[in-house]
């Protein structure tokens, strides 16, 4: 699939920034190349009390990416659904004293095409998204495998 | 090891508001009873847009209660050390559209007296900790299965 143009963007941005605990986070989107959806928050407003980011808004950032690049698709195919998180494993790899930098990606073994497919037959899918959180030197800070059910809605 | 005492729970509670994006979710710390920390947070506060509780929220709140937990014990045993999230699996079983309510706990197979020995033995130690986010009816919304590293500061 193409990557969605800079008005989809500007549109989830306005979406994700409605929920209020996303707002908090200050999130921004980035922008979305070659299926990676990329999305940033300042340090400042996710900071724990080691200075460094807090866990809780590396996931949410991770989590934030991956729901939005799945929510994306769906729009780009033109089917009204409902996106859910199933399930997430997450793993801290080293502390991150910087800006968060978020990306999400389809997993290797999925494809779009199947999941909507599937999606448009039977009226619900899943699909795995893989997501990280980078370190300045670009090494990993944290990195996210997750499931996201998306459910058709009526009309 | 005995539950902490109101003063432990109420410096807690300053310690988890210190950070900005706990603050942001409104975190409080609700009690400490059997060896099970409990932390509740506003639905307004941590709602997506499906008018439910947001994913980043849950699994926020999962962390504090598991995160803070360990640091009450080692406040108790008097060991200063830091408290880092390594891991965590998260289950999101059913959607939320009430106030948050988290509680964690040790995980069976761990004790808190070789956690200790090994932390004041090594410097450092690992504990995996169960945490959920509570439906009203009593059943589960989300669960998490995570570890967390003490690292021993000095003096």
């Amino acid at each position: 699939m193409i990557d969605p143009d800079d008005d989809a963007l500007r549109a989830l941005e306005t979406q994700l920034l409605a929920m209020p605990p996303v707002r908090a986070l200050q999130v921004r989107v980035v922008g979305c190349l070659d299926g990676r959806l990329r999305l940033a928050a300042p340090l400042a407003a996710n900071v724990n009390d080691k200075g460094t980011a807090f866990g809780g808004s590396l996931v949410s950032l991770m989590t934030l990416a991956a729901w939005g690049l799945v929510t994306l698709r769906l729009q780009q195919a033109g089917v009204p659904a409902e996106v859910y998180v199933a399930d997430t494993d997450v793993r801290y790899r080293a502390p991150l004293l910087a800006d968060l930098h978020a990306e999400a990606w389809l997993a290797d073994g999925e494809d779009w095409a199947s999941f909507l497919d599937t999606l448009r037959g039977r009226g619900r899918a899943r699909a795995r998204l893989l997501s990280q959180v980078l370190l300045p030197d670009g090494g990993v800070a944290t990195e996210a495998s997750a499931r996201y059910a998306a459910i058709r809605k009526p009309g």
